[in-house]
């Protein structure tokens, strides 16, 4: 099979902003799988990478890792798929197989791993993401979509959704205990987060650095409580309370206040990256026995694992759809946090060139 | 039993001084015993009481929290022990024995612990560690000092000891796989926290700030390897190697450099506490699911089955005995770093007046 053309959006500069772009895709192998994208999420990484935020970006950048498709094409020895079925593509689709994070069906923490986006492919040629009309993907980083999960839904599980969900299921470990949990930030993975445990069966506090969300976070995703991090007394009220913090702040944050909040044996885990270092008093680990931790997204396994979750209890992502001309307002948007809660855009419904 | 008379060393203002103290011992009750102590080791904690560095230090102030006695007296519901038993006491001597820490045998997380030194009892009065010579302590404070251990051998064990022994077997938990662990500084706790690695079958390296204890590390305390942490070649090329690094470090220091020379899901657990904060970047905890965590002390139970497991091995601990006017001169030495490792008080073979 020769590589073929596809239409994507690409960054070309430091600016960030997005336009056409005809680019070939790579050679499709016998276990590689032609997806013809439907619908992809936007993310702050993209962002990040789209103005080189994070020094790595080569340019023309195609962003987009949570990509649902629809299969077009499938290699001679793939047998998990059919050309028709509705997938999806996350932030990896390659790994080294041979690691022992690989063997463990843990190959989000291969260190060899592929990123869908501004990657290097094994035969050489960069990885482009999902803002684009086609993608190539080896199955094993391709997943299933339910048939009760509408394919625009089912986007922001593949990034944000299996991040909050991969360390969330860690930590409950199907405990009957009703236990209480804090969602730090209450973004696109803060709010799946708040979502996910409250399916699972837990008490969630959302922890917020203001009040402006605490209507819809009570309201409409079912938060238990809801606590500013700025109101010390508030804070200090909850000192204690919590079992588990999952922090999905992105930006440099204070997460020394977040520790008093846990019970001795509390643990934080950071799921959104801080450029900047973060800073924490030793002597409150170790009277409380606390621990930072962190997670990456999550394994192949448990973004399908996630994917059923979803489709079986009905829940609903809250996303606003947008058109690939509409792309570049929208990072705007999501930039000042003016998104509830993630943008989604309908790649196959655009006009791309 | 009316409270007698001890003679102790107290500090009496913020120079640390220590000199000839006479004070009164609390009542005793029936679950108390009196101790005659007979050694006590000396530690950082007890220089920074003794100074007020960590504000809350209430003068005069006999410190001494590592404390090998034998029993004078028993009370009339005391089961445990009989007079001439030989005894230890740790850092605390009461909690509250309710919330869910005492009731899981953890009492060292218990958030109303009452310390050894610079505490309150119950009774109101200001709790006076093992540098004087006796002590009144509630028999579930007291540990059994095995026939087999000389006593002056068992008070480092008492908290530098079951501090590194803690944390690293509840890391352990009995595999039979050996683990490659770091034991950060070579203080106090960090010689005894090799020791009781090597002796449960682990690979252990040394890292520290320079190379001026490489030999006696690896010829005396049985190291496997010495690492440099300064030295960043060495460093890089240890990069990805341990499954665990127990921090020793009771000041501000690197752990960046630290975590990574963890493996994924390498764990990082502190129990030297920095008064500054310490900083590490969070896409390093993400990337590699890494964690730091804090441990306080050990549990009484802990600390009896450190004392069981090193008469059992036969180990040792590197100790400088000295009598107690040489007190004053031994901060001093120790606080340059200047022992090997660890400074025992011959407190009944002293004069105290």
């Amino acid at each position: 099979m020769e590589g073929r053309r596809a239409i994507g959006w690409a960054a070309r500069d430091t600016s960030g902003l997005l336009s056409p772009y005809s680019f070939n895709l790579r050679k499709t192998g016998p276990e590689d799988v032609v997806l013809k994208v439907l619908y992809c999420g936007i993310d702050h990484t993209d962002l990040h990478q789209m103005r080189n935020e994070i020094p790595s970006t080569i340019y023309p950048l195609v962003p987009g890792h949570e990509v649902v498709g629809e299969i077009a094409e499938s290699g001679s020895e793939v047998t998990k798929f059919r050309v028709g079925d509705k997938v999806g593509v996350g932030c990896i689709i390659g790994s080294c197989g041979e690691c022992s994070s690989c063997k463990s069906n843990k190959e989000n923490y291969c260190t060899n791993k592929i990123f869908t986006v501004n990657g290097t492919y094994q035969d050489g040629t960069p990885t482009h993401g999902g803002f684009s009309s086609a993608m190539v993907v080896h199955q094993k980083f391709v997943v299933r979509i339910p048939e009760k999960l509408a394919p625009e839904q089912a986007a922001p599980l593949l990034c944000a959704g299996v991040t909050a969900y991969s360390p969330l299921k860690q930590f409950f470990n199907g405990s009957n205990k009703v236990l209480r949990v804090g969602i730090l930030g209450l973004g696109g993975v803060g709010h799946l987060g708040v979502i996910i445990a409250k399916a699972m069966g837990h008490h969630v506090s959302v922890i917020s650095s203001s009040g402006n969300k605490k209507e819809e976070a009570l309201e409409y995703l079912g938060a238990d409580s809801f606590l500013v991090s700025s109101d010390s007394a508030e804070m200090e009220a909850a000192a204690g309370s919590l079992d588990y913090i999952l922090d999905t702040v992105p930006a440099l944050h204070n997460i020394q206040a977040c520790l008093s909040l846990l019970k001795i044996e509390g643990r934080l885990v950071i799921v959104g990256a801080s450029p900047q270092p973060l800073q924490f008093i030793a002597s409150d680990l170790i009277i409380g026995k606390k621990t930072i931790g962190g997670s990456f997204i999550g394994s192949m396994e448990e973004t399908e694992e996630l994917l059923e979750f979803w489709a079986e209890k009905g829940l609903t992502t809250m996303i606003e759809v947008a058109k690939m001309d509409y792309v570049n307002k929208a990072f705007e948007r999501m930039e000042r946090n003016d998104v509830r809660y993630r943008f989604v855009l309908d790649v196959a419904g655009s006009k791309l060139e």
